[in-house]
């Protein structure tokens, strides 16, 4: 069960942590090498108030579960090689997000469900694309908005064909919203489904089904009721046959953090921020390992999830969820490390060491997803690198996914200076959504400086060097420091906080784009856009006129 | 001298047909092979009244103008082969778009303003690469915001170093909006200025000039005051002498518009429409030509702005400006054509045998740009292909731009069936903004479909062969053709207009992306986005607040 957990100050905060005993809304079921999601939402288990969950239509609860499974299949469920999306309702897969819950919803809420929903479905692809777990949707009934898009999220995808069931975009026709969570870029970018098509379809709240569904691209087959279970069952063996996945070895348990959370700090092992809501500003501390990197793959294997690369990406991945959704406020995150450089750069090389190792690939996989969420986050991100910390490898990818960064030119009494330090983890393996790695981004159409940063990898780099390179943007000496740190955080306080997330989203996906970058860059730009006008979201608006017999009325100025 | 012009019904509709003659703002100095624009924007010469265009700030109107300039010197002006844009005021280049104006102006007002401005700036990007005519920026003092983003539009950014000069991009920071005339994407990637530094840039109000601007990649070149005027001759004789423009070819004219404007239709001679209120539809019809083609390209230049293809592109790009700007509550924009399908073709076949004449490369391009407005024009588009209609090769590609098309299957009475059919000119001359034509997007994925098409080239096509080819939507009957199309017309009537917009910007624009994709896709809704939100359009917002002395007060709140 996903809670809202209340606080000392009485708001309730959102937790996303969970585990298949507690889950209220999907059913696990694991017969290997395929494992059955069930979609069974509890009417009266939305996450608050105000709204049933009928038909099973999602809230904010029922999605993170849904992440919980995906994750947990991937590192405790080795022996899965396929995944069976389905309903366990009659008749209809799922009524895509709650309207009611929409309606009643603020702004910044719409928009931060609206970005997990796509972070969950763009890890469902990339369990098929990196993980070897091949999902499928089984639309065992009528898949309607988030519905459809959730199997749009599926490598392959089976529609019953009973002369009802259909798939759906009805968001426009019905609520004046777009499909949110990637719908329109999958149809058209994913499927390649013909454009004129798509938009017939998306203005069709009835839907399509059966052949014209196939025959248009939206499903790829549709299967009479009577040969259902057998063809479900055969699809998802093919597909569980061709995996890469390797044999015989076993999942690791992802226990539950060790975390701490209370009204200004959260803390895990490895992780830990300081919430300052004066400033609106959090302050987030990574900690690099305690002990010297394990020798091989059947030692990471024995200390699991408390292997510190994995341990820090859990830890870290909560966080930026946490603050996501329960500290609006928090406008700026500042990005500190703590460790031993060596150490990481060790850790960092033992990972690449075993990278054909399955769980080895998670973990790094993992990584690749967290540091994406961050990518993503509407937060001014600045990076700190200081003496005493750890920015090198895996841990430098930080720094470079900030908005900007200030390295200490100097010392501070007697201790050493900061360094950064570029591996091989930086140069291929933690891509950004565009498909480039972050220094990539950083050198797009200079290709000289790129390989001149590419030669110090494995090297420790101070700030001089640093500075001259282009891999930090500012390095102020210990005299500035101080100043010019405060500045830059106080300062990004003080301006819109729209226009810092419209301009962060913008230069974060400098460079090629994909359907991540389109989905996170321009579709959802739109529905933001869409979510805040009268037409959507006022009072005669269609997401408040929805259900009640009265139509929108809408304002018919173009814009 | 652009005007608002009255109408019966009382309210002002802004024209977009000027000449140099009227010029308010700009000076176009023509000395072969370089002209000279210069800005000298009269500060009581706005659009409408509310506020004054000081420093060189710009509202529509100074706008339209320079789209006019633009246009002419590619038409009339062929010993032209570098364009020099500079200011005529001391001290100041150009201040940006009028913050009061922005301020005072409705969603619709700035949202239409920010669109025609950044085509007029691609259009300076495509007349650098297709017209032999190279824009250099001579920034003989600071260029802030939109000044600077008509900078970035330019080959080559020449500043003066005079130790105040600046570029500098100061929305965020002042106005609490976005640049949003494609300057965040310009910035990163069309100068591949490193994304931190473009962080930094953009926040920093005072801007930054000399040999920073030039380090950091925000300018091509700082010269000193001395050396000003010889270098940016020397830079203009230099681009002019790469051009590829033919010397020794005379210009054609302009002339005005054959317009006759009235509350319920625009008729030119070629293009026309009926505006019905009631329902919210433009209904436009364009003609095919009159006569046979020409023989050859001199012929075509005796013809000049007679000449079908340019008169009926020149009456529909000034349609489609007139609409989108002075007709918000038509929604819906039904494209027909009538004629000689045969003779379309014919000019279609002129046009592409005399493919390396400038005069025509011109007007083929001018066809692209308009087809490109088409495209980014945020009313739904529907094509109705009827009997009697043409809409074959270059015609055909309004109804590909569209967002569905209904093409009828059958004659009525006795007369002959509808027919289209595809030329060469489908197949490469006419891109998209995507760098695709409209059917390689159609048909994105599905290269057989894409192939089977391509063969049919030359040939017309019943519509039972071109539904099953895919390149019409739907192909009723004549018993199902009045209902099917008044349904989908007042169907599109009934929906949220926004989320219509929303929609086809994201269907109308899959495939790759390039630069103008990302402008009219990605910025442009966070943009409008930003626009729609209290920070910036509230009371307390940052464009009331500007120059108030007060300052904007946030909701902090993170989205």
């Amino acid at each position: 069960m996903v809670s809202m957990t209340a606080t000392n100050g009485g708001r309730s905060r959102v937790s996303f942590q969970t585990d298949p005993a507690r889950y209220r809304h999907w059913r696990l079921a694991i017969d290997p090498p395929v494992a059955t999601l069930a979609m069974d939402v509890q009417e009266d288990g939305g996450l608050r108030d105000g709204y049933e969950l009928k038909l099973n239509s999602y809230d904010l609860g029922v999605d993170i579960e849904l992440y919980d499974a995906v994750q947990r299949l991937r590192f405790e469920h080795s022996e899965v090689r396929a995944v069976v999306i389905t309903s366990a309702k009659e008749k209809v897969f799922c009524a895509g997000a709650n309207i009611r819950m929409l309606a009643t919803s603020s702004h910044p809420w719409k928009v931060n469900f609206c970005k997990f929903t796509n972070e969950t479905r763009n890890g469902i692809e990339d369990a098929t694309a990196c993980s070897g777990q091949t999902y499928v949707a089984a639309l065992n009934g009528t898949a309607s908005g988030g519905g459809y898009e959730l199997a749009l999220a599926c490598e392959h995808i089976m529609l019953i064909d009973d002369r009802s069931s259909v798939v759906s975009l009805p968001e426009l026709a019905l609520l004046g919203v777009l499909p949110g969570t990637g719908g329109l870029t999958r149809v058209v970018d994913k499927r390649h489904v013909r454009r004129d098509l798509a938009d017939y379809f998306s203005t069709r709240s009835e839907g399509v089904g059966g052949g014209k569904a196939v025959a248009w691209r939206l499903v790829d087959e549709a299967v009479p009721r009577t040969k259902w279970d057998e063809t479900v069952a055969e699809r998802a063996a093919q597909f569980a046959a061709r995996s890469s996945r390797p044999l015989g070895q076993a999942g690791i348990r992802l226990g539950p953090l060790d975390k701490v959370r209370a009204d200004d700090s959260v803390s895990y092992r490895y992780v830990r921020a300081r919430l300052d809501h004066a400033a609106g500003v959090a302050e987030i501390t990574v900690r690099g390992p305690d002990e010297e990197p394990a020798v091989d793959a059947v030692a990471i294997r024995s200390q699991g999830a408390r292997f510190w690369p994995l341990a820090m990406t859990r830890e870290l991945d909560d966080l930026i969820l946490d603050l996501r959704t329960n500290e609006l406020e928090l406008g700026t995150w500042v990005l500190r490390t703590r460790g031993d450089p060596y150490r990481v750069l060790g850790y960092d090389q033992l990972l690449l060491a075993q990278f054909n190792d399955w769980l080895v690939g998670e973990i790094i996989g993992y990584q690749k997803r967290t540091l994406k969420r961050l990518d993503v986050t509407s937060r001014s991100l600045i990076a700190l690198i200081e003496p005493g910390s750890c920015f090198v490898g895996s841990l430098f990818e930080l720094a470079l996914a900030a908005d900007r960064s200030y390295m200490l030119a100097g010392v501070i009494g007697d201790g050493d200076p900061a360094v950064i330090g570029v591996s091989e983890m930086n140069l291929g393996p933690l891509p950004k959504g565009n498909g480039l790695t972050r220094l990539g981004t950083r050198f797009l159409g200079d290709p000289d400086a790129l390989a001149a940063v590419d030669k110090q990898a494995g090297e420790l780099l101070h700030a001089e060097d640093a500075e001259r390179l282009g891999v930090v943007t500012f390095a102020p000496d210990d005299i500035d420091w101080d100043e010019e740190v405060r500045v830059a955080i106080e300062e990004r306080s003080s301006f819109s906080p729209d226009a810092l997330t419209g301009l962060e989203a913008n230069y974060r996906f400098a460079g090629p784009e994909t359907m991540e970058t389109r989905i996170f860059g321009r579709l959802s730009a739109w529905q933001n856009w869409i979510f805040t006008r009268p037409n959507a979201s006022g009072p005669d608006g269609a997401l408040l006129a929805y259900g009640t017999g009265q139509r929108a009325r809408f304002d018919r100025n173009r814009v």
